[in-house]
């Protein structure tokens, strides 16, 4: 074998889980924590993936789980406050379990905890912190309405303000105000932040959070004023018990307001610090980014344990070949290596983006600008991770043909519990508009600050026709490997598909169109540029940090496979490089060849690449039969259904 | 609203199910016994979808189940032999039921019972068909082992035959050997037809089936010398006992053999009616073409429910809008109706090619040609099909937001069952590859017949060549509207990719290359070119299927249906089509355009052809809260979990 690289291990590990355990020792210690809650965690309970049990025992165990971790006293919503690196190392950790116990702490800590974090004030944090802390309280998040998801500004559940008993009084008027999907309530819960539109004089005030109380302490009943029942089963998450919920004049005192920015005072007064009901309502919801943070780690943790799957089978599974010799390993197909490298490259970009995110959350906050990019590109590449990660779940499951049916393998696992990530706080098509509207509005800003009108559009435009003829067409191999190249690629694809949506919003608005109608028009464009760029930010945050793995050879593995990454994905969308004449056609061939070399190139050290992942490292392997470092599939799928040794 | 079409409804329905019920009586024939035979298992089974029971309770359920539909009396290998288009629309009935009670009686009938019909003699079928149509005997189909699933012609479990006995012994040589995703044999089943190497006086004579017990017809006990057990939980399918199954020297006697091609006398000579092992061995599986078409069939049917919910959900869910107004409708959204219509558009000229299909297979066996022609395109189109049914049911799912998550809807269900169906009897890249074997011996065949060396290949790459200027340029809406257009793109692609893998194959040989090192090297074109054959072919029956609807408007809607099949298709491939200078970057934008106002224009018929659909007319509707033909969801999803109605 032609030895291209010589790998680093060190190196190639610490350049590969950047933010979590590189030789700064803030980061180590994170790294620390993970492992030392994970090992933790594996003495308190069983924490192998659920696959085989109906969903009403599902949901028992997963709440005595619960229950168990919170007794080790670890999780606590001061954590949030005071070290968020190191509740999210303590997240990172319990996406090793079964998934829905995860999802159930999520909810209860950090949507629920962390809710009344951001929004309450000392008094709630006094109050109900050590009570999430031991689990006597069980908190869910009570936003969604059978009639509304995505648009919650819409919902219809109302909170009107009877200042006699000084109290909420809580309705849902119609049956689509019923509350819909709220998580770990529909057995266990005891208390929701409910979100309701808050009337006040009859006045409606917008959206607002309310702590209220579901079940009794003690004997655990529902109270009266509640209607509540179970969802029923789902494609994923069948340990959470997802509740629907109905208020009748449920009545919750006026101190249950979360009331760090909107307020009633004791003598009935309303005051709100916020100009507008819109902007209470951006702040109310702006605490779910953390959350999407965790929607973004959850797909790559599914990717690296089912990629690892799929590479491990296909260095080892032989099948067809020349007569009378040993028959091929499935790896050498171009079929499975042309797909499963690109994959590979996709998984490390994607992850080197996420690294730079979690840096950037913890960051101390600085400006609402930067908080608002920040929040923006989680929102697209929250979309776009998972987008990928589908696809490559189903693509991987049939690369390991029947064995990838049998659930021990936890393709069809992943592939259940990571549906809902998909549309879970913010469906991709949603996210990405929000993403495009910050780059629209960055877009404004500058050309307000320039002040040139039309001009901007049109230089814009100059740059991008001005730009083509000196790349259209040179096929030379040194460019087209070029990081600038890709660079150039990827930023020209965001400003192009930018521009195009101006010029549409432009001429829309000169077709007497509204704001709405004219933006709903462009949608698919407005969507392109959402993806674009995500993938830019994903290919500069890779670019950036593979800078700072120093061993050349471990470096130039790391930069090959993000040049596949770059070029798969320009690959991908060779119609629109092609169609905007970015690329001759003698040069897209040309990348497509260049895409088989560097997949050969990288071939022999893909499992080393895969292996490096910290997950991979530290946790039990699973005991996925067919991803076993030894490579032995046949005989780790035949102990685990029972196959005796063979006796001849 | 613009009324673009006037649909006649019978002519609609008429078109849309034209191998099931046209005016043709033995065809509407065929359907009266769908419809009759769905009925009936009403009576008898509980037949609705499972979504929530342990594996082991699923299995039992059922085997229960299928006791209940053999003593119906119904079902009949014979039935398989005298009129297989009753046949198979019992099995179509059966697709309406939970898929593991479908996938048994397949195994057990088609499976079992027809390769005992295809590959016994009269013996063999007069002793077992009366205990498979009680199901007094379970069957199963025994050929894929540890080691081989794809590369049947390599499995390792042994036949000895000895003489002295008139038996074979059977033995599991290695661990790899051991039978394994057995269906119907962990718990239940009694027989299979073993597919094994026969060893005849020292000598290996390839692949033979023979019958063989595997436990007592009294006390269903495992008969001694085998050692079975279960495969474990699955991702679908999960009412199938899959088994593992080990010999060791266990006997059978010389008559289970299958003889009709391959036979031991009473004297004990080995005859063979065929030349080779290897044509014995495509004898040998080619009755597996029968089961590819219920793979066709399934998915099919699978994306007519999921798209009929997908497309009912966003004619009613409303969700954002213009402030003070209703909401607007999601269907509205193009990232919406510029997804779910192409989709439907697929299904619509996918079930063209089925029922084409299943006319060919129908019809009399001609030629042996005629056969191996029909049964490359089963399996380009089975390859195909699966492919599309499995991104399309994700997207579906997303499409109807938390609401695609509950069971109730159905989406995931089918995605897990359909899953098995992308690799089952032939995963995609190997059915591709068989389907571009016989379009090359085809084209070798009329090369050979026209005999002019290197001619046809340079007439060819003419014709590629100079067919372009013509079309290449022309944005003329008319013509980019044409069926004549589409085809001719087709086509084109089809030719194209095969004249490449030609001078691909022809270079290699240059290089010294084996075939099999060339034909790997060349893998993603051969594969490309199974796919551009497989949808001429879909295209052409569709143009063909619809030709025969006799109401202009009607017609007329179906034409534009599938205008935006290909269309849409084509533009999925703009990549192909820009990089070898077939459409220019103009006329591509154009027709993005096109798929657009095709879009538009059938989006408000959507509803009305979904439904059209046979399964959606007869079948129970499966229950799903967001497919009512009313569109209330909210009420049908409330009713369905307990919601109490509103009391405000």
């Amino acid at each position: 074998m032609d030895v291209k690289y010589i790998i680093n291990k060190v190196q190639l590990y610490q350049a590969r889980n950047s933010a979590l355990c590189n030789h700064d020792k803030a980061r180590y210690f994170f790294f620390q924590y993970y492992k030392e809650f994970s090992q933790l965690l594996k003495t308190h309970i069983d924490n192998r993936p659920v696959i085989d049990m109906v969903s009403e025992e599902h949901k028992a165990k997963t709440h005595r789980d619960a229950l168990e971790v919170c007794k080790m006293g670890v999780l606590d919503v001061r954590v949030i406050q005071k070290d968020p690196k190191i509740f999210l190392s303590y997240l990172t950790s319990l996406s090793g379990c079964d998934i829905s116990l995860m999802a159930k702490l999520v909810i209860h800590f950090q949507l629920f905890g962390g809710t009344i974090l951001e929004l309450g004030t000392e008094e709630h944090h006094n109050k109900y912190f050590p009570d999430i802390k031991s689990m006597k309280i069980v908190g869910g998040f009570g936003m969604t309405e059978m009639g509304h998801g995505s648009n919650v500004r819409q919902i219809e559940t109302v909170a009107e303000y009877d200042h006699n008993t000084k109290e909420f009084i809580i309705n849902s008027p119609t049956r689509s105000s019923t509350k819909f999907w709220i998580g770990n309530m529909a057995k266990y819960g005891t208390h929701i932040v409910l979100f309701c539109r808050l009337i006040y004089k009859g006045e409606d005030k917008g959206v607002h959070g309310i702590i209220t109380q579901i079940r009794d302490l003690d004997s655990r009943k529902v109270l009266a004023g509640i209607e509540i029942g179970d969802c029923g089963p789902k494609i994923g998450w069948n340990g959470i018990d997802n509740a629907w919920i109905r208020f009748t004049n449920y009545r919750v005192p006026k101190e249950n307001l979360l009331n760090r920015f909107a307020n009633i005072s004791d003598s009935g007064e309303y005051t709100c610090q916020l100009s507008t009901p819109g902007k209470l309502f951006q702040v109310t919801i702006s605490q779910l980014v953390f959350g999407r943070l965790l929607y973004i780690c959850g797909p790559i943790k599914a990717l690296v344990v089912t990629l690892r799957t799929g590479l491990t089978y296909a260095f080892n599974r032989r099948q067809f070949g020349e007569k009378g010799k040993k028959e091929d390993l499935i790896i050498n197909y171009p079929s499975h290596y042309q797909a499963l490298l690109p994959m590979l490259s996709h998984l490390v970009a994607f992850e080197f983006a996420r690294d730079s995110i979690i840096e950037r959350l913890l960051e101390p906050k600085t400006t609402d600008e930067r908080l608002d990019e920040t929040n923006s590109t989680i929102s697209g590449v929250k979309a776009l991770v998972n987008e990928y990660t589908m696809i490559y779940l189903n693509k991987l499951r049939t690369f390991c043909g029947g064995n990838g049916v049998s659930s021990y393998n936890l393709f069809g696992y992943y592939r259940n519990e990571m549906d809902i990530f998909q549309t879970a706080e913010g469906d991709g098509a949603v996210l990405y508009q929000q993403l495009s509207k910050f780059l629209l509005s960055e877009y404004k800003k500058w050309y307000k600050k320039e002040g040139v009108t039309g001009y901007i559009i049109k230089e814009v435009q100059t740059f991008l026709a001005t730009s083509n003829p000196m790349y259209t067409h040179t096929r030379s191999i040194p460019y087209i490997l070029s990081n600038e190249f890709h660079h150039h690629a990827f930023l020209y694809r965001f400003e192009r598909v930018r521009s195009t949506v101006i010029e549409k919003l432009s001429h829309s608005k000169s077709k007497k169109m509204t704001f709405l109608q004219s933006w709903n028009d462009s949608l698919l464009y407005v969507i392109e540029m959402a993806k674009a760029y995500s993938h830019l930010y994903i290919l500069e945050q890779s670019h950036l940090a593979i800078r700072r793995c120093q061993d050349p050879s471990t470096r130039n593995l790391l930069n090959d496979l993000i040049k596949l990454y770059a070029l798969s994905n320009i690959e991908h969308d060779f119609a629109f490089f092609r169609n905007c004449n970015f690329l001759s056609s003698g040069k897209a061939l040309a990348i497509s060849d260049a895409i088989k070399e560097l997949c050969i190139g990288i071939k022999p050290y893909a499992l080393q690449i895969i292996n490096s992942d910290y997950n991979v490292l530290i946790d039990p392997l699973l005991n996925i039969p067919l991803a076993n470092l030894d490579g032995d599939y046949i005989n780790h799928m035949a102990d685990r259904v029972g196959v005796p040794k063979a006796n001849l």
